[in-house]
């Protein structure tokens, strides 16, 4: 039975959190390791004392892409299961449990918890879905005039207007210029549409670039710890190394170029070839901003190291405290005076943050500088082999990318939706920070970007051995308590990443604003029966 | 010189079109070779030979992921890049070339070609894109009532009517039981929720599958020859084998489990381990329907050697023979008795195709059936890495699979546009299989199904020994020949696989009915000056 649930667990997304107790490798990293260029590969080796599928079946556990059962993802991992299925005991059976419903905080999904689409992007994706209506009296009625204009303008620069056809397959290319003219407007410096590839959110663009780069095990690439795991999974995919560097929680998520150098001299004596830096700014999980002078520091350091910097910047829309500014790595490197033939740099960005929060519509892109054209060219051909994005996240791209100017009809509505929602998130941020940090054996940075927190909690004693006999790692171990006593969903810090032996979760500050005194009441006394029940 | 072209050419998208001349390992398979295990891998050897990029750059051509040079993807290669280069040189200065617009016949997106979209399908979209609006009066003047209705029942599908939250990473649970209704009805066999999973397109879905089963070179996937060069894309991206079995052009693409035998045992002796077998019907880019009783020997041979049989089944619905039938391949193993137990079957389906062809709105699914749930569950994983699937894409999906039915007030209407879009795609076929079939040295199999026709054509030595000294394979020569002279656009049958020594091309029968004499005019004026100017 424990060998079965081992396999269940490691076959299963979140097999970290089961590792803990089982696994030796495993334990070292929650324990002590600071070596963690084995981050994402300890799990194979375990396979191999999962017990065969039924060996009738011509495809098991065992004999499949063992990249695929290494790769791990916490986001929507065990715990987003065992909350499904509360739900739907919930359901079925009001009552059941000691809470009404369900609190989603384990993703950045805004509109799953009622925050409502932006009028304005929405009124032109209908009308580009439906172009029949354009010409229709009725449709002046039921539409903003400037959103009828920005349709036929979209529609004009879709060749013979069919949204219903494949795009070109880097994008529609009146899109990407719209959306060049947004990076420019945004950074002060010239972009090329023919640098950016429009893709189905973020996700993909980060999956080619790994793709691209990596060709076996020996190839790694840094990546901050904490992290959002779409990174650690993609290289697991790809077959390549995850090289960590850790940020600092003492200085609020430091991201200081000395750990860089320390980590990529460590991969280098293991043999490893590093061939990028992936920094997430504004910070997932962790939710800092960083300040222009380390950016320079990492571009400098990307330059002399000869590193692509790959810059995730789907946050840089959600920036909450007044002190702090998003810049992109592109405007910071040109600033510098490095172009096009100084470093290679790609900006991931994505529809389905910012203000605006379409996660359904799976619109992003990423602007790619800094790389031979014949490079560009074998990105444009893996591009190519999926013919397109889809047409409607296209458009929205360019969207956001470009909204309504003062003077624009739906201007005033639009900033009033847009501020609305940025400043209740800034609101709900500071509220969840100030809760943690009234909680017993929490810290919790500032919120000063993205969608999230990541406290660090103290845990007794007691409950690390609580969690060791539940074969559980203790953050997962306290996110299931508190699943189970309040519906609140946050994710263990062990899915991100974490210094051994310090625990965390990552909450998001997206639970409705009248929502918000609820998990704090929920979770404040959750919190206190835990530590009253497990103090040493 | 030559040495950078052959490069550029290695590098870009239609490798193949120029190593016949100069490459010899690639030569053999164009002339000789019947042993095309190394299809798709004869390439990475010949990177060697290019030059360095610029030494500076981190990223070069020579240092990325080998088996991203390795891919190749006709469909949208250089045959494309060429063409679009004309139609600009077309709109910057008319007249400047023989024709005045490009006809593109290469790629199987019939919206592009004027193709209108399915009114009904577009209403629900777009009221589903601005549920705002559902409640307006002007809204019933503009759109039929039956699409609000069930713009409504999509909504209450999805969690909170939210279109613009990621959704459940299978899909929307609603949409997968509206989906697998529609399966049941097709089928005449119960289908389950839980078996789909919607992607953006099928693209991914294939994807998906081909790195579930591949673990490294030494895997192999019977592909046909030729076959649509996805799945040798695929394939090389993710470092498996394709193991070619080839359609019998002489029976109208027949495919013969004595050719599956015979190259599923010779992979075997070289060491191979076959994983699946992929079948496309509606064949791509061959327009064959197979027979019942064919499919049944394929359904047969799967189980007997224990292959995943992976079905390419998105032109289900484009046949246009009256004597042939769209029966899936779930349907045909069910009605041998076969279950879920019996074998492992994935069927691949998209809203590009059809008579709907909605390529840009990027929707799709696959059916897994014949599974372990541990097996099931590494699936899902992946699946949840990239979140989910675009949702206009997903409630397209569930529309194309439960269209209007008789007494809706759509349904009069949709019928007649469905009915129009696809006797008009059999008057086309025919009519372009006819005059294919009218030229000198070339012979056409009947257009049962799918969107192409993939002629034969015999050409003189002297036109054979012009390509070698152009440094193109034979059918590419003949194609660019073709584009420059008429502004008509085929894909050469090299980039989808032919038995060495035959030549094809790849005609799509998607130009409207009005541009379809003119194709068939320049294509005949041309073809009779080519031969008479290459006649031995």
């Amino acid at each position: 039975m424990i060998i079965y649930m081992m396999r269940k667990f490691v076959s299963g997304c979140v097999r970290n959190l089961s590792r803990y107790r089982s696994l030796s490798a495993s334990q070292s990293r929650y324990l002590s390791s600071t070596s963690v260029l084995d981050f994402p590969s300890s799990a194979s080796s375990t396979m191999a004392s999962a017990p065969p599928s039924k060996s009738s079946a011509p495809v098991t556990v065992e004999n499949i892409n063992p990249k695929v059962v290494k790769c791990e993802y916490a986001v929507r991992g065990e715990i987003v299961t065992v909350a499904q299925k509360l739900q739907q005991e919930l359901q079925a059976k009001p009552g059941s449990h000691p809470f009404d419903e369900i609190l989603y905080c384990n993703i950045g999904n805004p509109q799953s918890l009622g925050q409502q689409p932006i009028t304005f992007f929405r009124e032109v994706l209908a009308l580009c879905d439906h172009p029949a209506i354009l010409d229709r009296s009725e449709t002046q009625g039921l539409f903003s005039a400037d959103a009828i204009e920005r349709a036929w303008q979209v529609l004009d620069q879709i060749p013979g207007r069919a949204t219903g056809a494949y795009s070109h397959s880097q994008g529609i290319q009146g899109l990407r210029d719209a959306i060049a003219a947004g990076i420019e407007a945004r950074d002060g410096f010239p972009a090329d549409p023919n640098d950016i590839f429009l893709t189905d959110g973020a996700s993909p663009a980060v999956h080619m670039m790994m793709q691209l780069l990596t060709r076996s095990e020996n190839d790694g690439i840094l990546c901050p710890i904490p992290q959002y795991p779409l990174y650690s999974a993609s290289i697991a995919l790809h077959g390549g190394t995850l090289v960590p560097y850790y940020l600092d929680e003492t200085t609020g998520w430091g991201l200081e170029t000395s750990e860089l150098k320390k980590q990529l001299e460590a991969a280098k004596s293991k043999g490893i070839t590093v061939r990028a830096l992936v920094v997430i700014n504004p910070g997932n999980p962790t939710g800092q901003v960083l300040s222009d002078e380390n950016q320079r520091d990492i571009v400098e350091f990307c330059k002399q190291e000869g590193l692509v910097l790959l810059a995730d910047e789907v946050y840089q829309e959600n920036v909450y405290v007044p002190e702090k500014k998003f810049h992109s790595f592109k405007k910071i490197s040109r600033t510098m005076g490095y172009g096009e033939g100084d470093i290679s740099l790609v900006s991931f960005q994505s529809v389905s943050k910012g203000y605006y929060g379409e996660c359904g519509k799976r619109g992003g892109y990423m602007e790619v500088t800094g790389f031979g054209a014949d490079v560009r060219e074998q990105i444009y051909k893996v591009a190519s082999v999926n013919l397109c994005s889809n047409i409607s996240g296209q458009i929205l791209a360019s969207l956001v990318m470009n909204p309504p100017k003062v003077g624009d009809e739906s201007y005033e509505s639009y900033s009033a939706e847009r501020d609305g929602i940025l400043s209740s998130l800034a609101r709900r941020a500071k509220t969840l920070e100030d809760a943690f940090n009234q909680l017993e054996g929490v810290t919790c940075n500032k919120a000063e970007g993205a969608m999230y927190l990541f406290p660090r909690i103290s845990l007794p004693q007691k409950a690390i051995k609580a969690a060791e006999v539940a074969n559980t790692a203790p953050d997962a171990f306290y996110c299931k308590r508190l699943l189970n006593a309040t519906g609140i969903v946050f994710v263990p810090g062990s899915g991100f990443g974490q210094v051994p032996g310090t625990w965390h979760f990552r909450s998001t500050i997206l639970p409705q604003e009248d929502k918000i005194p609820a998990v704090v009441l929920r979770l404040t006394e959750f919190h206190k029966g835990f530590m009253d029940e497990f103090r040493d």
